[in-house]
C-alpha cells in the first residue's frame, strides 16, 4: 500500500513519515511530497485550523492537554502540530512537548507532532501548511498550531489558522504587552492562565485591563474584538468556556462567509510567498552552477561593487 | 549639499532620513538608497556592532540606557537601532524606544533609531543590515541592535553583530529557557537583569543555574562559551563589568581572527539571501506584468493543480 493509501485510513505511523518527508529538504523528497499533496488535497476535509500562541512560560503545553481533551468528547480526532525553537546550531528540538501532554499523547485520536523550526523565523515555515493538509487528509477534525511568540510569528501563523488563540500570564511587563496592538489585532480570543491559588486576585486584575482595552477597540464587527478569558490548566478551570468560544467563533465566521474568505487569501498569501522563493531559487542555483554566484561575492565584498548593480546585468 | 556628505559631516536628521530611504519599499527609493548605500560601503570605520536581545519585560531599553552611557565616556559616539515588532495591520510602532532612553537620548553623541519591522518575522529585515553601514558612514563606533526574541530573531541578528548579548530575568519558566540552547548558542554574554531589591537572592540562583549549564559546555575554546553576568539597571550596577567583558571578548575575537572571519561570513549571507529575494523578485513581476500570476492561483485554487507542477513549466 503506498504513502497515501494508509495515510487516509488513519495510519499515524504513515502521517509522521509524510509529516517528515514535507520536512525534508532534499531534492528527491520534494517532488515525491509535492506528488503526495497534490493527491490529498483533493479530499475536502471539514476541519478546523486553531492556534495558539503565546511567550514561553505562560503554559501553552499544559492548556493544549486540557483544551484538547474537550473536543474528543464527540468523537472528534485531534491533530497538534507543536513548533519548536530550535537550536540553530544543533538543529534539533530540544524540549519534548509529547512529555508534556500525556494525556493527549495516550488517546488513540490524537495526533502529536512537534516540528523543529530549523532556525527559520517565526517557527512556522512553509511545510507547516503541508503538514496541516496532510493531517486534514488523515481524518483529523481540530488541527491545533502551537507556536512560541511575541507578535511576530504570530502574523505567519494567522496565515495558517481559522482562530487565534493568544495566552497570556499576569506579572512583570504584562500591562504593556497587554496594549502592543500588534498581538491583540491578531488574537481571536485572549487567555490568561494559570488562574489557581493565590494567583487568582491578580489573574483578575489582568482580566480588567485587557477588557478595558479591548472596550477602546473601534471595531464595529463585534465577532472581530478578541475576547478575554481565563482559565486553570491546572485545576482544569475555565477550559469549557474556551472550547464554547471556540465553536462560537468560528460558526460566526462561517455564517459571516469570513471563513472561506479568510480561507482563500491564505491560500493566495502562501501561493505568492512560495512561488516568489520558488522563483529565486531556481535562478540562483542556475547562477550557481556557472559558479557566478562567487563572482558576485568577490564583486560585492572585493571590489565593493552594488548587488543591485549587479543583479541588473545578469 | 547632497544626503552623504550630509551624513559623513555626522548630520543627525540626514542619518534620519536616509535610514527612512532605506526602509522605504518604493522602487524609486529602493534605488536611491543603493546609490547612497555604494558610498557610505566604502568609507571603512571601526565600529563594534553589539546585538541585544531578551524576551519583552526584561528590561532591555533600560539596560541600553545605563550601557550606552559607560560607551560615552571616552568620546565615543553610541547608535541604537531598536527593532519593535510591530502591527502588521496597522504597519506602525506602539512603543516609543526613545522615551525609554532618556540620558542616551539627550546626548549629543547618540542616535536612537526605533525601526518598525514592519510585519517582517524576526522583526530584523534586510534594511537593518543597511542602517548599520549609514550609521557606521556617520562615524558611530558602537552600534547596538535591540531586538525582541524568544531565540528566533536573534539567529538573523546574529548575522549582523560582533557580539551578542542575551537579557534574562528570574522567574517563572526561566529554569526552563536557560537550557534552551538555541539560545545560549548564539550568546557570548548572558545577563541576568534586575539584581536589585529582594530580587537579588533570586538573580544569585539564577546565576548559579546559568553557570552550571555552561560549565557542561564541551566547547574548548574559552572564548566561545558564553560567561554570565548581573546587574541592575536601576541601581546602575553591574554594568561596568559587561562594558568590560564586551571589550574583552571583541578584543579576543581580534587576536584569534574571528571577527573578520566572522564580518565576511556575515556578508556573504546577506549577499546571497538578498540575491536569491531579488531574483525571484524580478521574475515574480515579470509574471504579474502578463496576468501569470492570476493565472496560477486560479489553477491551484479552483483547478487543485500543484504549484511546483506549475512552476516547472514556467
Amino acid at each position: 500500500m503506498d504513502l497515501y493509501s494508509k495515510i487516509i485510513q488513519g495510519d499515524t505511523n504513515a502521517l509522521s513519515k509524510a509529516i517528515t518527508l514535507v520536512e525534508s529538504t532534499l531534492e528527491k523528497d520534494k517532488k515525491e511530497s509535492q506528488k503526495l499533496l497534490s493527491k490529498c488535497i483533493q479530499k475536502e476535509h471539514n476541519s478546523i485550523r486553531i492556534g495558539i500562541t503565546g511567550m514561553p512560560g505562560v503554559g501553552k503545553s499544559s492548556f493544549i492537554e486540557q483544551f484538547g481533551t474537550t473536543f474528543l468528547r464527540r468523537k472528534r480526532k485531534v491533530a497538534v502540530l507543536a513548533i519548536d525553537p530550535s537550536s540553530e546550531k544543533t538543529q534539533g528540538s530540544i524540549l519534548g512537548d509529547k512529555s508534556r501532554m500525556q494525556t493527549l499523547a495516550n488517546n488513540k485520536n490524537v495526533f502529536i507532532r512537534p516540528s523543529s523550526n530549523s532556525g527559520i523565523l517565526g517557527g512556522v515555515s512553509n511545510n507547516t501548511k503541508d503538514s496541516i493538509i496532510l493531517c486534514e487528509a488523515a481524518g483529523y477534525d481540530i488541527i491545533i498550531i502551537e507556536t512560541v511568540g511575541v507578535g511576530q510569528s504570530e502574523t505567519i501563523v494567522n496565515q495558517l489558522v481559522d482562530i487565534m488563540l493568544l495566552l497570556t500570564i499576569t506579572g512583570a511587563g504584562d500591562r504593556l504587552q497587554g496594549i502592543k496592538k500588534g498581538i491583540n489585532e491578531l488574537a481571536n480570543l485572549i487567555i490568561i492562565t494559570k488562574d489557581d491559588g493565590n494567583n487568582q486576585e491578580k489573574v483578575k486584575e489582568t482580566m480588567l485591563d485587557y477588557n478595558s482595552i479591548m472596550s477602546l477597540n473601534i471595531k464595529t464587527d463585534a465577532n472581530s474584538i478578541p475576547k478575554v478569558f481565563k482559565c486553570s490548566s491546572h485545576e482544569n478551570t475555565g477550559i469549557k468556556e474556551i472550547n464554547i468560544a471556540t465553536k462560537q467563533y468560528i460558526q460566526r465566521s462561517k455564517e459571516t462567509n469570513l471563513f472561506n474568505i479568510k480561507r482563500t487569501t491564505q491560500k493566495t498569501y502562501w501561493i505568492n510567498k512560495i512561488l516568489k522563493e520558488e522563483l529565486g531559487n531556481r535562478k540562483y542555483n542556475e547562477l550557481k552552477q556557472t559558479n557566478r554566484i562567487i563572482d558576485i561575492e568577490n564583486k560585492i565584498i572585493k571590489e565593493k561593487k552594488n548587488l543591485f548593480d549587479l543583479i541588473a546585468n545578469l
